[in-house]
Order: C-alpha cells, then sequence, then structure tokens
C-alpha cells in the first residue's frame, strides 16, 4: 500500500457514518469546542517558535506537511488569537501566539513598495509576490487588532511571561502596539487606491473585455473598516482620510443594490456595471458561503449603524442563499453553484467546506437572534447538525475541511494554503455568544 | 426542485452503476467511437457558423452553455480536424471544420504584440491576456496542421464544396495554407525565447524563492517539434532556426534526466535545479495523467529517431505511474498525488479525469506494441475496462470530463474551459491505429 493510499483511505477509513447524535445546539457546544478542541489544536501544531509565524499545512493529526507561510493565513491567526485577548479575556498565552505572527509579519511580510507578499517561505524569505490586495486587506486587520491586544498588555494586562514565554523567544519580545498601529493604518491607506485595480500588473481580463465587479471587494471592505474601528476606534479613520460609518454604508450598499438581485432572489457573486448578469460562467457564479459571510457582516453593520432595512434585507437573502444552495440529495451547502443551473466551472464545486459551514452556522445564529423567525431556527439546526455529524473529527479534533459531494472527508488535512485558525475559531466564537444571548432570553433552551 | 439541483440531479440519476459489460479492448471499438460517436458530437454542437471558431461549453446534450471561445481549445480543435484530413482521409467536412477554427484564430487570435490570448468573446473581442506560452503553443500546432491540410486541399483535395459550405459561410473561403505556415512559424520563433520565463510579467513567483522547472515545458517541446515536423517537414525548421531533431533530444532528456527519479520511481512534475525534490507541496506535486501523455510522446519520439533506450525507459516509467497513481479502493487514475502521500493542494485531486485515461489508454497501448510484455497488456485491458465502464455516457454519446473519485459523474459538461475536441479524439484515432496492427500481429484477437 502506497503512502498515498495510505493516508487516503485512513480518511476514508476513519469516518464512521454520519454519528446522527450531532451535539446539542447550545452555546456551550460551541465554547467548549473552541477553548477546549480548536484553539488547543492550533496551539499545539501551528507555532513555529524557531522563527516566527505559523505553520499551516496540517495533516489529520497536526502533522507539518509544508513549511511554508501563506500570508492571509498568517494574518488571520494574528487576528484571531489578538481578539481573543482583547475580548474574551487578557490570557498571556494568546497575546504569545499573537506576538509570534505579528513579528514575523512585521519583519518579513512586504516587498519592497510595501506590498504585501502572498507566501513567503518558513525563514521569510519571498516566494509569490503580492498580486492582489487582499494579502494586505488581511495584514491590515490583523496589526489593528493585535496594536488594541498589545495596548492593553502595555497598558498593564497581563504579561505574556512564564516559560511558554522563552519557547516563545524570550530575546524576541512582541512588537508594540505603535509599531504594529503604524503599519496596520499604512497599509489601509495604500489598499483604498488600489481597490477599482485590485491585482495591477497581474491583472489577466482585457481591458473593456467584460467588466465585472467581484462581491470579495465590498465584503472585505466592510469587514476592514468595522475590525479597525473596533479595534482602533473612529480617531484611527482621521489618518486615512475616510469615514468609517461612509466607507461602511457605501460597501454594504454595493453589495445589496449591485450584487443582491431581488427578483432572481440571489447573491450574485460578480456583476457587470449596475448589477447585470453577463450570460457566462461568470456572470452565473452563485458561492453559497461567501453570501452567508458577506450577509452577517451586514447585519453586524446595520445593527452598529442602526439601520433595521439592512438586517431586514440580509436575513431575507439568507433563506433565498440556502434554499437553493443546500443540497437536497446528500445535506450540506455547495461550494459554487451556476444560478441558471449549468455545469459549474470549478471541480470543487459540489464538495462541503468546512468555512462555507461555519459561515452559515453563525449567519443564521445571528439571523435568528435579529427575526426570532422559526424558518432562521430551522436552518440553524439543520446546519448545526449537518456540520457537527460531518466536519468534526471525534479522532483527532479540529473539523476535516473539504468533504466530498456525498459528505465524507475528500482528505485528511485539517490545515493547508487556504485552511487556518480563523473562520472555525472565529464562527465557533461569535455563535457562542449568540447561542448565549438567545439562551437567556430562554428562545433556546 | 432548483436548476442546479436538475442539472446536478440528472448527471447523478443517469449513471446506471457501472455497465460491467465493457466493449471489446478492439480497434473497432475505437475507430467506431470515433467516427460514429465523438466526431459528430462536436460537429453538431460545437461549430459557431455566425462568425467561426467553436463552442466548448457545451452540457451532457450539447446545449451550449457559454459562448467565449478559449484560445487552447479553438487551436485543438483545429488540430484535430487537419489531423483527420491529412492522415486518415481528405474528408471536405473535415477540413470545413479545420477552417471555421482557423479563420478565426487568425483574425482574432493575437494581441498586438503578436502574442495569443487566453481567450476571447464569441465574437473574437479579446477577455483573457496571454499570460504564459501555452497558448502560443497550441496555436503553433493548429496552425501547422491546417496549413498541411490546406496544402493537400490547395493541390487538388476534395474540396470542402456544398451546402456545409455554404452554411459555413462560402463568403468565407478558409484561410491559405502559405499564411497559416507563415503565423505557425512566427508564433514558433517567439515562442523559443520566452521558455524560460514562460509567463513573462504574469510570473507570481519572486525570482531566486524556489526555483522549480515544470515538465509542461520540455512536453509540450516536444509536442511541438514533432507535431511541426510531420506536418511541414525539416525545412520549415530552417526558418526557425532550431534542428528538429536536437529539439526534440533535448526536451525529452530534460524530462528523463531532471523529472524522471528512477531511484523512487516517479516523474515529478515540478523539480529544482538537477532534479531535486524541495520538500514542499509544489515539489511533491504527482500527476499521472501528464506522466502518460509525455510518455507516450516520448516512445514515439524513440521509434522515430531510433532511440530505444527511450522506449524502454518510458514503458517502464509508465508501469511505476498507473502503479503508484491507480486507485486501489474505486478504481482509476488519480488526477494529482502527493509523492509523500500528504494531501494534495488541489481539492479535485481524488477525481477521475477523462484526459487523463484517455492519454494513459494510449501510452499503454503503444507500450504494450513495443515491449510485448504481459504486463502493459495488463494495465492496458484494466484502463480500457474501467474507461469505458465509467467515462463513456450510454444516453447521449462522448465521454463525461470529471468523475468523483468513487467513479460517477460529478457534473454533466461534455465540454467546457478545458474539455474540448482534443485528448478523448486523439487518443482514439492513435489507439485505434495501434491496436489495428496488435491484431493484425495476432497478439490482441
Amino acid at each position: 500500500m502506497t503512502p498515498h493510499d495510505s493516508v487516503q483511505d485512513s480518511v476514508h477509513d476513519s469516518r464512521v457514518p454520519p454519528a446522527g447524535e450531532a451535539p446539542p445546539l447550545a452555546s456551550r457546544t460551541y465554547t467548549d469546542a473552541l477553548f477546549h478542541d480548536v484553539l488547543p489544536f492550533w496551539e499545539q501544531y501551528s507555532l513555529d517558535r524557531e522563527v516566527g509565524g505559523y505553520f499551516t499545512c496540517l495533516t489529520r493529526d497536526g502533522r507539518v506537511f509544508d513549511t511554508d507561510k501563506f500570508i492571509w493565513l498568517q494574518a488571520r491567526q494574528v487576528w484571531m488569537f489578538s481578539f481573543l485577548y482583547r475580548v474574551v479575556a487578557q490570557r498571556p498565552e494568546w497575546l504569545q501566539v499573537a506576538q509570534l505572527g505579528a513579528g514575523f509579519l512585521l519583519k518579513h511580510g512586504r516587498d519592497e513598495n510595501k506590498d504585501w507578499y502572498f507566501s513567503l517561505r518558513r525563514n521569510g524569505r519571498p516566494l509569490v509576490a503580492a498580486y492582489n490586495i487582499f494579502s494586505d486587506c488581511f495584514a491590515t486587520m490583523a496589526l489593528a487588532e493585535y496594536a488594541a491586544a498589545a495596548a492593553m498588555y502595555e497598558h498593564g494586562g497581563a504579561a505574556p511571561a512564564g516559560p511558554g514565554r522563552e519557547a516563545a523567544g524570550g530575546a524576541r519580545p512582541g512588537p508594540s502596539s505603535e509599531q504594529a498601529r503604524e503599519v496596520a493604518l499604512e497599509t489601509y491607506r495604500r489598499i483604498l487606491p488600489r481597490r477599482e485595480n485590485p491585482k495591477g500588473r497581474f491583472t489577466k481580463q482585457v481591458s473593456g473585455g467584460r467588466p465585472l465587479h467581484a462581491m470579495a471587494l465590498p465584503m472585505i471592505g466592510v469587514n476592514m473598516a468595522m475590525v479597525v474601528q473596533a479595534a482602533l476606534g473612529n480617531e484611527a479613520f482621521s489618518d486615512i482620510d475616510i469615514d468609517p460609518e461612509q466607507e461602511i454604508t457605501a460597501n454594504v450598499e454595493r453589495v445589496l443594490d449591485l450584487h443582491l438581485d431581488r427578483a432572481a432572489r440571489r447573491l450574485f457573486e460578480r456583476v457587470g456595471p449596475n448589477g447585470t448578469h453577463p450570460d457566462c460562467m461568470d456572470g452565473r457564479l452563485l458561492n453559497p458561503g461567501h453570501a452567508c459571510e458577506v450577509l452577517w457582516m451586514i447585519m453586524e453593520a446595520g445593527d452598529q449603524l442602526g439601520r433595521r432595512d439592512w438586517i431586514d434585507t440580509a436575513t431575507e437573502a439568507l433563506l433565498w442563499t440556502v434554499e437553493h444552495g443546500w443540497d437536497r440529495r446528500y445535506g450540506g451547502l455547495y461550494y459554487y453553484q451556476d444560478a441558471q443551473g449549468f455545469p459549474p466551472e470549478k471541480l470543487e464545486a459540489d464538495m462541503k467546506l468546512w468555512w462555507v459551514h461555519a459561515e452559515a452556522i453563525y449567519a443564521f445564529a445571528a439571523a435568528y437572534e435579529y427575526t426570532g423567525s422559526e424558518e432562521h431556527k430551522h436552518w440553524l439546526e439543520r446546519l448545526h447538525s449537518y456540520s457537527w455529524e460531518h466536519f468534526a473529527d471525534p479522532e483527532y479534533g479540529e473539523w476535516f475541511g473539504y468533504l466530498t459531494r456525498e459528505g465524507l472527508p475528500s482528505n485528511g488535512l485539517k490545515g493547508g494554503k487556504w485552511k487556518g485558525c480563523f473562520h472555525l475559531p472565529r464562527a465557533l466564537l461569535k455563535t457562542g455568544a449568540r447561542l448565549q444571548r438567545l439562551e437567556k432570553a430562554g428562545v433556546l433552551s
């Protein structure tokens, strides 16, 4: 039996037929998984204490199978642990994990133009150039959140000391709050003018060939503004000459006015000028996971800015998304769909991905809190059951990343080039908080 | 039931449990499928008689679901029908199909620098820029083969007249042999200096980050030299200042000396300088279909240049490839593998693709003719049975392109952005010819 088979098959063998018994839909399920399973997995296997940063290519049982450092995932893990330190508890070990990545990012993450690379070798040597603005966006959010956490520590939060500290390289203290804040805002400033041409010289589309707007841009625009605002406050925006409320509003309206087609009851991933739908694969592309993710961001924005109309629209569009995106035969949400039902371009279109389901669960937990409707509760329960029955790994913990359409792990990875310590822990934390409030309100037993 | 489900499910529903009964392993099976099923499918559904070129995005039953024109596939179909006209029979309708595409390519295919685009809109307006040299390579082979076919016609081959002719636009006669030859050789000349940096300004790899050689380059180098030589003869090479034998030899040796690791018994898709294997996902990547395809090209080159040593090495490496690449659990060859058995980067790694199996069948038909060994015959039979049982569509003809690991169609497309009229008909034609000789020799009943 070849190594390939041994790994491939160990995964297929491992699956017990769906447990049938998902853990209860309760805040406890989510917080226990976060603090006793998922965070420990990444704390145990992902930390590169030698040179800083994180290993994200991890097998089912946590072995590192590639030591390259992908900026998206480095930044997302820095954000995650900084956020935990700021909003959950000032645990020294969390700040310490954030320091490992923040120091690595500041030291190696940018090219001579101050654009962020896509990937680096373990030691920080650049591998893949900054070919669009997303590395920059995740770096901005990571460093803004880290700056907030570091400020709490500098103003007397618990010190990340003790043996772990030396292990993390006592000689290498974490970057200061000021240092991180400065690079975060400098990067944010540099992103703004590049948003209309996010790939710069790497753009393969011939100008005028077929203009299409990607939802990813307004989506990360909302996300970035809200994350930086929460971490650094409104005053940070004076340094970058934008008004956070205007920025959030403009991006939310771009999604709701251009990408959301209320007549078709679909949220389109790419649209032509004025929200038209070119009749081609790109123009018909649906991405249910992305839709769920942007819709909860819009709910949170609506909540913060007192725009109930955004919340009403987003919670309804969320139902359209899952009613169409749900696989009636095998359960779970498709990764990609064609709005007309033609064969999707991507071969992995009918696979079931961890992040799609993590984002969908949180989106419905939020929607249920805002609407109290049985429809949202029903879908929350349905997504909860499917996800815990199929993604959770009973043997080694954490969640499988990629399932076949039928719901079996298609490979054993717990982390890779795209799966890191981000979507699942963020969803577990945010969902746990929503469910806690729903339990207190007595609408969830 | 949504359109998506209806399409997705119609495919899943359609599959009968593997027929168990594949048609006999006989030349007749391959030539019948080519002339009575596959070519008619493309002749009926892919021809854009209005503006020229071909539709390649075709549903299971031949409906066009995207009208964009992808240069790789436009060129490959021009090559296929020109080759049929030159080597099989001077059927006017075949030359007519080739003319439709050759005229479209010459009119719309190149940018102002004479580099070939990646894709165009139906009417020829450019969509995606020439971001590497492969469009150029397929255009070279297409126009060289078309030039040979057109020359036969110009020197008295059967005229592509009759109603079909008007339908194809009687007003638009096909490009002349001379015109096509000139652009083919001009393109070939322009490719040579670009081979060490095939993506030019679109290269995302930071120089010096991790130098890796891709097997695709020497592979297409052998292919291009042999196709142009067969179509236009040695004299064509004086126009581009290379010697065809040296060109073929240099590229074959690059594959056998750098990419083939005889100790590991693996053909690596990417290698470091001197054939080293960087311990990362890219450095461990295996692509069994690509390996089978380059190995039959090396067998044909060895046959033509009298290098029995190439044939012996290629036929043995072919066995290593399928012994490791075969899915012992569900049958079929994997699309991608990691040489160490770690999770492959690509989500579609364990899917079963039509072209992988078409190329493998022909590679083993060739290998069996060269070696007469039972091992090669056994694998030829095994690949034949799996492929006809799983890829052939009993209801609408042609082959499904993409199967799940378990062997079920994962979507119904017969053509798309990457599947056109090329791998399957080429393999059917070449395999039919090999099997005919094996039958005459009495080693295949």
